[in-house]
């Protein structure tokens, strides 16, 4: 079995897979990383006893993953179809989560949005102390986090710092993530990739049986459940269809959202701006 | 719609209301506070379009909200039924956390026993790190934290630093309250007004909708049962009533506490020198 | 009522028990151990109106408790069954978590596998940090935490870090274990004795309804289902049973574990070294 993807570069070594999002230079979560993970995951399960262990980083400069692409939802849904006929993007998520593999995502740029809650489905996450931002932008434009961060930022951090994370829709640096509990640990940029390297090749050497064992048994009772994400995403669509959420959108896509310019540098900035719409 | 209060002064701007407790010294929870909590509540689910973000912060220099009244609990009850016959102290918190805005309480002094609860039943904590300080004393005097603390602090803080907490009955200053997830940050004195008034600002500038979905889906699974919540305070009248708690108190009033003196700014020592009574 | 014990050394005064690990050089949770935890629960609870807090601490210079005896899985069963016919690991433990003292653990030495999950059973911990070292060593052999570790770790630290932390079978020194919630606090060691006793010293003096009434509303929720546990301990036995892990643990053997050398005092490094055996 052999795997062709594009917008995600895999290479395997001793028991590792790197992913690498090579969608650049955002790595939207659209069309073409999301055909990318509806061929992976089938790829990983039925190669589950020669890969243990799934390293997901990016190949931009600048971003892990900016966001969800806005612009191609529905694109973005006849890939999902793939997967399986009516299959939501928190489905998707959800069986990144439950994949035979450790799933670490390395996360050395920007993250936000439906980016944040694709590193909030993988198993870890570590983040370069110099260059990581965290954001769920969502509520200033009137959405909400529907790919699951809206189930995983309490569970991790409390209801108190999960609220203001989301509701706050502003960047949150590295150290700052590390002590709220939204990654594992923020660590100097030079150190990043060899701790990620040296965890993964270490629990490749495992015995699979040992790790399946362990995650299922955490899952069985910490996992969100996929139907409480499924009704998060349809929320989020619901929300996404309304005048004040379309307007405060096109208002973003007006100053260059989506585009490798300041604008998806300075979203927090941005969204403060937007001109009060009606309500 | 307007809004008379007394113990609780409220000025609103831009979709923000500051909602200041002015009980001095000790801003009890006692009937003054819970008569003006049960004005506040009807008035901000009916202003919900237009005052978007409360915070709770203190008038008094060195209380946010030093604990229950525990001289006035009839008083109190009186006021309650007010809101509705037979509402108990933890359905009115039940319902500030579920209110329509967004609550952030700005700690800036001392807060315990069903003041720090009452901190607990809002979306976010902000404390100022000189001058605030944490203590859920009741075990010291025979009770249990039962205006939600059993239910709020292990979610937050975990199984163990939530028992500590709760069974040592001592002061946390707003650093390790911080480290333990009591509150979201400890911030310089200097910088609280404004990092809250900012995040109250902003917050207020987006799509009520989406902050609404947002609250009610996290709360469907991280908001204490209304009913669990009632049990603790059912259990906390009973430990109320037992010999041993009444004489405690009655030494502790002896002794100065609900007056502006030092007893209120040193119970930790004050409930270990309780003489040892009969149990 | 008097307690005779052997591998657990008591000494009562003023309401606190402090329990000594002395089953040097490791104290190993094996036989011994567990005989003499099954003489101390009862004992616990018949006297639960004189003794109010219990502080668990080791008599060993390097360890807490290093891990389950592995070699006297049987002779462990047979302490178990004097606790009550068919009586699990995991049962143990769990009557520990609810004895109506209040438990803390001291940990100033390396504290690992079912060693730690002791002192995750504790309803506190509190660690050297000079001295203390965490490590979930039993995916690296090809076992789970099956003795709470993954019920109770994921409550305490989040889904991310708890599966780092059994996933990466790896030594985590005691300010990292705080900063992920695994302890507590960590304290210089010089302090640390004092801190423990004083607050043991504390709490004993409370009124112990109050107490007792706080653990048993907290554990109503957060303490992990008890049944839950036992399935996990199921399924370490399935896996201990695995060619895999025996090859693992018989090359562990083989290069010292179990005697008071270095390789109990570097698993991880061991557990990457194992020569790869068929799965």
């Amino acid at each position: 079995m052999t795997i062709e993807t594009k917008a995600i570069r895999t290479r395997e070594e001793g028991g590792v897979m790197v992913a690498t999002l090579a969608s650049s230079p955002l790595n939207l979560m659209g069309p073409e990383i999301i055909r990318d993970l509806v061929t992976l995951i089938p790829y990983l399960r039925e190669k589950a006893n020669d890969i243990r262990v799934v390293v997901f980083d990016s190949a931009a400069p600048d971003f892990f993953s900016a966001h969800v692409d806005m612009a191609q939802l529905a694109a973005t849904r006849d890939e999902l179809d793939k997967h399986g006929p009516g299959t939501r993007f928190t489905d998707l998520y959800h069986d990144i989560s439950t994949l035979p593999q450790v799933t670490i995502a390395t996360i050395a740029g920007r993250v936000g949005g439906a980016g944040s809650e694709f590193a909030l489905s993988c198993d870890m996450r570590f983040a370069s102390r110099e260059r990581a931002t965290f954001l769920q932008m969502e509520v200033g434009v009137g959405l909400i986090p529907g790919a699951g961060g809206i189930q995983h930022l309490p569970r991790l951090m409390g209801r108190g710092r999960a609220l203001e994370v989301m509701l706050s829709a502003d960047d949150y640096d590295a150290d700052l993530a590390e002590r709220y509990g939204w990654i594992n640990r923020a660590l100097p940029d030079a150190e990043l990739q060899p701790f990620v390297d040296r965890l993964a090749r270490r629990i490749a050497t495992f015995p699979p049986a040992a790790i399946t064992t362990v995650k299922r048994r955490v899952d069985a009772y910490m996992l969100p459940d996929r139907d409480e994400m499924g009704e998060d995403i349809r929320l989020f669509r619901n929300l996404a269809s309304q005048p004040v959420t379309q307007a405060r959108l096109a208002e973003l896509f007006a100053k260059g959202m989506q585009t490798d310019g300041p604008l998806e540098r300075s979203i927090p900035a941005a969204v403060l701006e937007l001109a009060e719409h009606a309500q």
